[in-house]
């Protein structure tokens, strides 16, 4: 396993502590654990990181102290991570150590801490009289991994070459008379041999009028004569997550199946030619909804065309309509975001089609990472 | 696939909206899906439920919504579920539901939603004038998810017992040579020819100097002769959560590892032993923690002796410490309380050694749910 080198590391905290300088704060407390996981290469389950403009400590309990001590010194140490093991319980030593940095304007991710632990900190830090002011903020750290770094493209781009090629053996898993189920785990299975450390969420095979459900869960059906069979799967090597959808007919495919998945195949084309630096995530949704729209398929596009990818299955950016709650800001795509284009159509009773690959938009344009082949596959 | 019954999840809606009811809501937002699931026997992967007096009112987006309504009328429909369609984003569409019920005093699960979206919330709700008071709430659907149900235990029983009888061959594939990973895959590819939905997290297994850290990733270590194997695996049956550990010696134990197998094997045995309607769930952590301590290994064990089990594979009891910040409430064990037992004892650069079953409180004392073997292997 391979871990983002120490200037990478060093990098990510200029580039954080500067988000911070520019709020005027003292302190951020990280609690999301992938951001905790990007700025230090720690992938355990539980830890805080309490980032000042030169200091980095690092909160975690017994289960990960061994661990992590082994680490420092190594390649995949993080610089300046300063290890204080949990005493008695996170949130309190979190109070200790926020009393102990002489900080007054200390940030939290307001996206991830829960009201039950703000409201816990902002008591306990209120009654010590400790002069420290929680500020809200939101995005500080996702703002920073929505662009990919050297270490990270090259990560995401094998990992992405290692999916494409799991392609053909996924659909070869497509058989009659076997179960989604089946063929779901089968995927699993090659996906593992392929050299990815787990599945980046449950994979979808989704067969017949099941593919008409975006979000199926493989279940019980068998595969048969002229079922359109949707699989979407993908996953996690060296801590970044890449995702791929195909659709299959079983048996000869009718006018009906042709329309559908030209039009979803359109759209799919259209957006991944729209990306470039400088447009709006929103313009890129726009291209595959519009042509879906004109192809008579636009009720049945009923999600977002895509959404970041790294070291969550879904990250910033979301490329989907504009919601009435959000601003102008992000909008823009910017070289280095990683994100999927996956349109699809839906058509309850009757099945659906969704096409998805992962690219990446460069200096000058777009690179589409995975690359396995997208035309109609009749089998 | 089987869901909660009909009558099972009517029931659980009356626990919850009598918990309310004590607490003077007119509504509870239900946005932790554990908690949804299990109220509604929605898989998906978002929702929020509004429950009033009188209706439950079910928001999900595009995704889900050919499948929520597909279910209505069969065996697995939730009773009284009324499904709204997100409109714009799922909190805009909360706010309008909300408004829409007449509701004043409305709970929110103060250990699930985030200070963003209770910020967001808050203010759209204040600038609408509606009147609503947004009330902080902890633990009112997990208090109830606490005991099992007579549809939970048998799911929980039939999970265990197929978790018991992947103990041996998962013990069999720990074989001189082979990487910790590839142990691993061949665990999990057991579990799921077991039955089992997915795992219920990332295997463990941990090898030589590796076992003595708690929460290892399986990695390229090759199991060595005289090593001590880790092997911590659960399994996902029916949306239910199952975990087991073992700890193997490759090879003659020596007396060292013989003496802190059966200081751990005692700590788990004693720690069952406890386990009784009325007792307290520190008294249980403690009857493992004084038996390590009795045997020079208390500053080893440094987690709690277990944690409850369901849809979660972490959720309550825990059975630890008493921590500073915890009221006396919630101590006390009750009938069908499902929850894991796993002492261990580390020693960094040498090893450790964990044994984890999962148990049940019964109306009279305790029933093991896993009954592999407990003796040390020596292979």
């Amino acid at each position: 396993m391979s871990h983002a080198p120490a200037d990478a590391l060093s990098a990510r905290h200029r580039n954080v502590r500067a988000a911070c300088a520019s709020r005027s704060l003292d302190a951020l407390v990280i609690t999301s654990l992938p951001n905790i996981l990007y700025l230090t290469n720690f992938t355990g389950s539980s830890a805080i990181v309490v980032l000042t403009a030169d200091r980095l400590r690092f909160i975690t309990d017994f289960r990960y102290v061994t661990a992590v001590t082994a680490a420092i010194g190594t390649g995949s140490a993080c610089p300046g991570l300063e290890l204080i093991t949990v005493d008695g319980s996170y949130d309190a030593t979190l109070a200790a150590v926020l009393q102990s940095t002489g900080s007054t304007r200390v940030g939290f991710e307001a996206g991830n801490l829960t009201v039950a632990r703000y409201d816990w900190l902002k008591a306990t830090l209120g009654s010590a009289d400790s002069g420290i002011a929680l500020v809200a903020t939101e995005g500080v750290v996702e703002r920073a991994r929505a662009r990919k770094d050297d270490y990270e493209l090259t990560t995401l781009r094998t990992a992405a070459a290692m999916l494409s090629r799991v392609v053909p053996g996924a659909i070869e898993e497509v058989r009659l008379g076997r179960t989604e189920r089946d063929v779901a785990h089968a995927i699993d299975e090659r996906l593992r041999r392929e050299g990815f450390d787990r599945t980046a969420f449950d994979t979808i095979v989704a067969a017949g009028p099941n593919s008409a459900l975006p979000h199926a869960h493989p279940g019980e059906r068998r595969i048969t004569e002229n079922d359109l069979v949707v699989l979407d799967f993908g996953g996690v090597y060296d801590s970044y997550c890449v995702d791929l959808t195909r659709t299959v007919a079983v048996g000869k495919a009718d006018a009906r199946m042709r329309e559908v998945y030209e039009a979803v195949l359109a759209a799919h084309d259209l957006a991944i030619d729209a990306v470039r630096p400088g447009v709006s995530r929103f313009t890129i949704d726009a291209a595959a909804r519009d042509e879906l729209d004109r192809r008579g398929f636009g009720e049945a596009f009923g999600h977002g065309t895509g959404h970041g990818l790294g070291i969550e299955v879904h990250e910033s950016p979301r490329v989907g309509k504009r919601r009435a709650e959000e601003a102008g800001d992000d909008e823009i795509v910017e070289a280095g975001m990683v994100f999927t284009v996956e349109p699809g159509a839906y058509l309850p009773g009757w099945g659906g089609v969704r096409i998805e690959d992962d690219v990446v938009v460069t200096e000058t344009g777009v690179e589409r990472l995975t690359t396995a082949m997208t035309e109609l596959i009749e089998k």
